[in-house]
């Protein structure tokens, strides 16, 4: 199943300007009834390397500058890619793959309901606020919009509780051309909520440009492509509405008021209507605009309003299983495992040149390319190799770094520091082995406490970074054994990939 | 969301019959047109265990021997359960605890369509046969029929090609009363082969005994309450069907011809029909008999025969969130995760008493209890204590030792037997950690190699019983920091029991 919201390997889709995250920094805004007092520069991760980063923001600022918005006390980043600035040398992969233009040459904005309050999950959170690998999901949703750079505004409606989670959320994460908005008590009235900033003075504290076509997606679906989302916004361009849909998965049936079966419907000629949809903006928010208190209070389709007042019939356009909506706990758990699955796909293994690694620096690499994408390369990590970079740039997410000193945290450190400035585990955490090659001839050989207590407290330190550290030993003195010990520890490396689990860090396996 | 077809603490539902997996031995059965050749004595783990318990053995087989049945050269388990057996002193915690009574005192027996091909989850392997916590789904569909212990007979429908596989299934995880039918080339058509064991002598290899009532349920629904089931098998009695709904999860609609909406259902009308659906016998069987070509090769809906063919209104009971059909990967992703939740609900903390634990002893359960729940006792290993007996035969999967020695390996070797011969691990993975306290005040202190050598080669041979040992270390020489390593002990236990990772087995951690 593809689901490539996740990075699965060079050339997939990529962040949205890793620079422009050392620019301005996470802004939000927010547009509704009730505006908040305060605000100010953002404090986010964002804001703090762009302290750190003064060429690059001069640059991109310089692009941009005209662009940033003031409103209600409260900031909001419309820049919109910055792509008429030149990024800095070695991050333009970190551009995302997007084509730049929107189908049709349309012009293109994305609202996504996030009000609902997640009662079928259980639990007090709101299911678009669970975390996912430590990110809220509806980060994941607003990502895969930003992401595609020809959307110009991605609208997130929120219940007014959750407001000042979501601008949290903006900040920490760097979301980009986002406007928050405060939702009403249904879905279909939060969904008018988010159109109106585009159209109506009176409600936005800084009117949106009106796009041709609006995109709704769902806060709690964090896996779409921009193919998906293309598909239906070309539809909606030639139809004025277009959704996604999937094959049912259980037989629907009407029940009578006695609470027996009425009827079933013959499967194979109803569909789920899920999202993207898309419409013509004018068709949906004159359907909006015509609707019943009734429709706003119990519909749940866009669809059906398109149609019921503007007699638009939407194309349906086939999506893939990845569109599902996370509903139930079993959703959480399913996305968290995806995205887990998606990450483990590549592994770039660093073997250090100045040191005598012997075999193992070219059997380990060897034995994980039959479980993963390896890219090996030996390089000396206090340079600044831009082989490195570049594989850093296009998103890998797992790091093995070979050598034969007992404690290499100078050199794990140097790897630390490239990773924080790329950005890179600002989205998704990163795991960092270090593998240490013993070759001692005494059978006596041991793990003191003090080189276990450096790693544990390196670890930790790492960890607030999103990085997660582990620490690998592989004995190798005795060369029938070697391949065996090797196959061992590329298990070990892929398991602790696999899992990513943050309790683990610190910690000193023995393959 | 409760999934109880994992136990989840003492008192739930408990596997059928512990001791009578040591009993007869795993026999399956198969009816349909091609029987095959070969077969004989079970050679399962059940079987293997059986030679071992020959006390055990003889008092249950007194109860069974006259039910165990040859056909077609196949062995079927036709032992239901013993229920006038006495089982053996210290394994009367095995027994379901299923009411023993069928509701409304009804004969029930399960038919379970397990012929599909998986195609919508992608992979060559059938839904139906994917591992999840290394044990196939379908395992998991049995076992929810199997442990509540008035359902007579469960009849599994494959497709020929998985026969042989099927029959495996059941003898490597010990299932009783379960007998394997041919499928036909459609759900409905393996639906009707599995009624027609207990209906055509000229079908079946040995007609088993009519049902008043016959549970359907899919074999890629691995959780199912007996509560549930007991709720449609009621309902089925009283109005001839029943079946679980569930609301549904996203909007339906019909497409006109040309790709386009053509109508949208108000969703608040419909249902999901989900799994275990219930009827009379003769109802259903009347109804297939019935039906056209049309509905055996298109149908998908057992409640719509019902309905069509004998005039019978299904009662439509409201099923919970887990009965979910496992469909897509994601789904599979999702089962595993709601298992491991699940295993680690409890855990037990053995103290050795004959070790001087200092407080280490004391705070580790008490720091355990903040996240799980937690049996403390402080016994020899080396006696057969009727306490952990009980802990075990509860369902405990998840055991922390306590040791001052750095290498207890005699001591774990003790627990793992118990738990070999409790039956245990047959379902699921025990989790087994094995802690070593060093309160050496030598800032120095090592771990040896050897002493990791040997915890390795321990824990793969214990991997073999399905039981995964990890090794854990406590320093506690420091005073003013032994409560914050203990909490970290405990974090580290809480990770390794919810991941239950095979690949670390043998490492030792230190906290």
């Amino acid at each position: 199943m593809p689901v490539p919201a996740v990075p699965r390997c060079p050339g997939r889709s990529l962040p949205r300007s890793g620079h422009s995250r050392r620019t301005a920094g996470a802004r939000g805004s927010f547009c509704g009834g009730s505006r908040s007092a305060g605000g100010g520069r953002a404090v986010g991760p964002g804001a703090r390397r762009g302290q750190a980063s003064g060429r690059a923001l001069d640059s991109l600022d310089r692009g941009r500058r005209g662009r940033i918005k003031q409103a209600g006390g409260r900031l909001r980043c419309s820049c919109r890619g910055g792509r008429g600035a030149e990024p800095p040398p070695g991050l333009a992969q970190m551009e995302p793959r997007s084509s730049g233009v929107a189908p049709g040459g349309v012009s293109v904005s994305a609202v996504l309901p996030a009000g609902g309050s997640g009662e079928r999950l259980g639990g007090a959170t709101p299911k678009q606020f669970c975390a996912v690998q430590g990110r809220p999901l509806v980060s994941y949703a607003v990502w895969a919009m930003e992401r595609i750079n020809w959307i110009s505004d991605i609208i997130v409606v929120v219940s007014p509780e959750n407001i000042e989670t979501m601008k949290t959320i903006i900040e920490k994460y760097g979301h980009k051309r986002v406007t928050v908005v405060k939702g009403g008590i249904t879905r279909h009235r939060s969904i008018f909520n988010g159109l109106k900033v585009f159209a109506e003075d009176e409600f936005s504290c800084h009117l949106l440009q009106k796009p041709e076509v609006v995109i709704i997606h769902d806060a709690v679906r964090p896996f779409v492509e921009e193919d998906i989302v293309s598909k239906v916004v070309m539809a909606a361009k030639e139809h004025g509405a277009a959704g996604a849909i999937r094959p049912l998965v259980s037989t629907v049936i009407a029940s009578a008021a006695d609470g027996c079966l009425d009827h079933s419907l013959e499967r194979a000629r109803y569909r789920a209507s899920e999202m993207p949809q898309a419409f013509l903006f004018d068709i949906i928010y004159e359907a909006y605009q015509q609707c019943t208190d009734y429709d706003l209070d119990y519909g749940t389709e866009c669809l059906h309003l398109a149609l019921k007042y503007c007699k638009t019939n939407a194309k349906l356009v086939e999506g893939t299983a990845d569109l599902w909506k996370v509903t139930y706990k079993q959703d959480l758990y399913a996305a968290e495992s995806i995205i887990k699955d998606n990450l483990s796909q590549q592994v770039c293994v660093i073997t250090n040149v100045k040191e005598t690694l012997g075999q193992v620096g070219f059997l380990l690499p060897e034995s994980l390319k039959s479980q993963v994408k390896v890219e090996a390369i030996s390089i000396s990590l206090s340079k600044n190799d831009s082989c490195l970079q570049n594989i850093i740039s296009e998103q890998c997410y797992n790091f093995v770094c070979i050598n034969d000193k007992r404690c290499a945290i100078q050199e794990t450190q140097e790897l630390v520091d490239m990773l924080e400035k790329s950005n890179i585990p600002l989205l998704y955490p990163v795991v960092l082995i270090s593998v240490h090659l013993d070759s001692s001839e005494n059978n006596s050989f041991s793990i003191g406490m003090e080189d276990l207590t450096t790693i544990k407290k390196f670890a930790r330190e790492t960890k607030k970074k999103n990085i997660l550290v582990y620490g690998l030993l592989i004995q190798h003195k005795d060369p029938l054994l070697l391949q065996e010990t090797v196959n061992s520890a590329a298990a070990l490396i892929m398991a602790l990939i696999k899992d990513r689990n943050p309790e683990l860090i610190g910690q000193l396996l023995v393959a």
